[in-house]
């Protein structure tokens, strides 16, 4: 079906009694080193929710363009709102699609800086019996993939995100720049000194802005990422349309 | 300049450099009567933000597509956060913006609902003396033309709102539907007794939705309206572009 | 009946069995130019609410007399606490109140910046079914009288204010200098530019602090206005105490 | 000088030029027994307040009329707001005032529950460095005074409190509802169980909401005790103008 | 029974099965003059709480060590968090414990600053009928004892909190600085000018930190102590053990 | 030095002048499955934290005992506080002791769950250059030593922590339930489906309440994991001691 913004509310009524799952796109506006768009993770989260709009089981809402991103603060262009903020925004927004009868959702993600807040967004939903609304960060629906393809302990602007990118919209990516990015990346995320994280900000480990390896991005690869995680995507969301609302709230204790 | 998301972090050091004003496109997910999609409102903002990517002088931030609609919320389909949720994502958003040194916005704005959060959020980022960024409602910039293309009290999915979105997106108005929007219109925004405000809700004061004309709805009037609007938008962007950011703060009192 | 701080205990249990409606006036202490008293708005506030006294069915509470002023701080005397203060401090003493069994109410408002507040609580107070209590701002309920005794645009420390004070309270009003307060007074509410507000405090656009021709006030046109708002309260109680409670609350949508 | 607002803008800006500190009334609209006002506590800090008007280097502020109340509850007529929302009122209010450059400032206090907030309020200002606003609980002043005047063991709609009213406002204190009150007062404040506070609510120690041997009220004792409280109040007006603010703020640690 | 962070999930499932009422001790790490250690008053709250380790009708649970110390910040060592964290930490705590059923508590307090947040805490829990949780602070359980063993006119680091601490831990009691304590010390607590306190800090009042008569310390009048107030409070767990839970809640009104 | 709870004043004055570096022990009451004491990763904390008690250099502050398990709240005995809530408790503990002058800390985690809330304080504390202080968590550091004594993939009440209690605390741990705990148990952390998690609670993924292989446990193995961490931790303590605060704030971007 449509996305939601594009339903009237006649057409939404029948849409969402049919809807057995929303599908939120949540993603960032932030640096991504001198290769990538800053809007990366947003527009790989609204490609990804994009391909339910096949479905006739799943609506789609629009996209949240701004997460929780102030460790990459220091690198131009970057956009931020607080963690609480960004939780409050989605939460919020889920609720009140509730209200009209849609009760199970994926969140469908581009930014690890996100999760933190997507869980407690999702706990708290269910807790409450709002909604049941797990995060799904698509990377991590690919990681043996990934591992095949690449070659690199990444997580930022690495060769997974250029090539999805690259696949994904050509020219948001500047092939020219990957060398550069790859020049001053850092080795994995974070930094840590005897088992403690010691870098809170992304300038404390990488001098590009990008952790991995960015010079083995490759369009195709990134053909290979979408559409692998399309699919793990599509299985989610058949898992859950079929899930009983029923057991989707938390369990009761003893007492 | 191409959007911010659309800029790398490198390319957009050198935007922000030249960048005098950011655009922040702010609208809502929620009901327009039978005949438009739920999206009017952002996509409205959208559509007038991106004309400032004409300009040297001018950076367009994302949407932010669900705002302060708990009143529509009787009607399927809508979607909407607390007020307070909306006003720290955008002025969070703008002051993430402001550390990149671009520390003047016009908030275009296609939700009236919004305004009140609009204005706390403007009133308190220029008394911290962060930004200076004025929210802007199109349909205010344009009351004049808006009397002479129709003789309607509107206020929501009215003539103004369906030939506007008729012009940008003729997809998303279903023109059989107007008639069934009109019939079940209110009269005028609100409903008051005696000078106080009594309609809380839309459905208080309109079975449809709607509030207006619907039927008086015209792609060429909206083609008027969305090019008298981006002029006021740009003369605004003139004016606020050349406006010294010392005039912008707020004014001292006697101690 | 007597204002409730009057009544014991045991004689308000019988006067709130009684009351169908009750009366809480809010206003402010804040610059009116150099001609009005700083309490002009709580003051107006509190004497259209004593009218209320002589009916069987009111009951009449305090008044809460600083508001949302901040836009008036670089003016001497100016006294203000947060929008979020000033709404909880009236919705929850409206929410004491509908313990003991009166959930209606009319808050009598004598300052256009606590209007925004006001609706908020009156919204939560009605999703929460805990009352019923819209605002009442006594000019808004007079705007054809207005417009048939003065010919300004005005908004502030105006000939509408001047005259309704100089009736209730003629020692609050410097008559000697109501030419000043005119001479640099704005010429309307706010400051516009191609549809976006720019002037966020007073004192961007009025020198004395008035809006309006202050200069046309007159006592016994405050008595006219005095007499029509009263009027227009006292039909506006009758027409909520007859309002039976159960169609005050939201109306229910789809699901 | 006249209270703050019956002053104008322009008359405030001397009056705070020469005003070296603020009395800000506070109480509660609360049960008090069958035989007093419900306005007891915001009455008498009123007219405590207003002998500060005498003199030249004192401003009175509007009174706050409702506030921490919750235990009273269940007594009908009583009025309350948060804890909370009633320190940021008392704050913010004071802090606004500051602003103008008087920043010290006496809290003339009538309601005991509400002591908690005014000394959290009191702490902030001043570690803040915006005001030194200390609290005055009228009978605390006085202590010696009721010991010799009565034998009770008080603490609400006692024969202290019962006094001050007949003195001030007669008409409000119903005198043939003494014995009802004094018969089922409570002996003392609160209910303590080895040591444990567990009555919270005033109805758990009080059955006619008095606490203390009402019928021993006299007006000449309340002349007295007003007489004698006004002198303290005095006293404390002239130490608090005397001292230089330098020396109202915090010390520093070592560090 | 052994204290509940000794218990398995599972034993504990049968102990608070039989457990009627559970203790939660509370206290501080803050300056306690030069001759008591800064963990005095969470030691003294612990020492008493584990007393309760006996009975087999009462669950002990860890010890909050850190509460509202800000007034003794200047001087070193002293720990504190915001009134509102404290009461929060306490109430989530107990409330979670509720959830297992037991909805009786004692706060064992050996902190007076905590005393606002406790009983806040208390008067919440117990308005939403999640538990029944009345602060028990020792000292107050054996004034008569204190008045009888001491000659001060104590409160922080005097006499009877010396004595008490060398009873319980002589190590951590510096007994050669008890004369520089007393001869610092404060004559009573806080100060107050003509009924109104401007004493905000210790440091206002207190040289050494200390207020009281700490010199008349000795360990077997901390013995005494500690057991009268030992069996105060078991004499109040006998009480709470034994009061229906129905007879906890709030009385209601008449409405 | 001793902790610093058992310092007086006095000599917490010099004791802070030495430290470089503070260490606070945060953990949690929650179950551990039928085998281990429900104060596991609260007295784990403090035993490592301890370790610092030789140092010169490091001062060892309380305990805080139940954090962010709401997660396990479904089996019996578990405690926990909002995530907030621990938050603020964890922050302002430690900028209270900032004050003093230490501005270094580790804080000593033995509780996964509370690793968001301790990587959100350090990062306020380190934004507003208050305080640097990384969270450890003792498992962290000691991953290839576990990887080398167990083979498990566990992550709660498993092999890793009951070895260590059983080496720290032999009596509370029930080796006689280590079968049921095993039996139990699921096999790894949280449940997933096509890459997203959808088990928010440990009740949903493991019937005992632990995760791993709990069978494999042995305090000989604890003994090397405590000795092995605890290297870890004191490496860490030298790297912070002797890295300057000026290298600890956050870099500046750009602009």
């Amino acid at each position: 079906m449509p996305p939601l913004a594009e339903h009237t509310t006649e057409t939404a009524a029948d849409a969402l009694e049919a809807a057995e799952v929303a599908v939120l796109p949540t993603g960032s506006t932030e640096q991504h080193g001198p290769a990538l768009a800053l809007g990366m993770d947003h527009l790989a989260a609204r490609a990804f929710a994009r391909t339910a709009a096949d479905r006739e089981d799943a609506v789609v809402l629009p996209t949240v363009p701004v997460g929780v991103s102030a460790h990459h603060r220091q690198f131009d262009g970057t956009l931020y709102v607080a963690e609480e903020t960004f939780e409050r925004y989605v939460r919020e927004t889920l609720a009140s699609l509730a209200e009209h009868g849609v009760r199970k959702a994926v969140v469908v993600n581009g930014h690890g800086g996100n999760s933190g807040a997507l869980r407690r967004a999702a706990r708290r939903l269910r807790a409450e019996r709002t909604a049941f609304a797990p995060p799904w960060n698509w990377w991590e629906s690919v990681d043996d993939l990934a591992d095949e393809l690449f070659d690199e302990n990444g997580g930022h602007a690495d060769a997974m995100e250029s090539s999805l990118l690259w696949h994904l919209r050509e020219d948001l990516v500047r092939a020219d720049r990957l060398e550069a990015a790859a020049a001053g990346a850092g080795d994995g995320w974070g930094e840590s000194v005897h088992g403690a994280p010691v870098g809170f900000d992304t300038i404390d480990f990488s001098e590009s802005g990008a952790v991995g390896k960015p010079t083995q991005a490759d369009p195709e690869k990134g053909e290979r990422l979408f559409e692998a995680a399309s699919e793990e995507l599509h299985a989610l969301l058949d898992w859950l349309a079929e899930r009983p609302l029923s057991e989707c709230w938390p369990r009761e204790g003893r007492r």
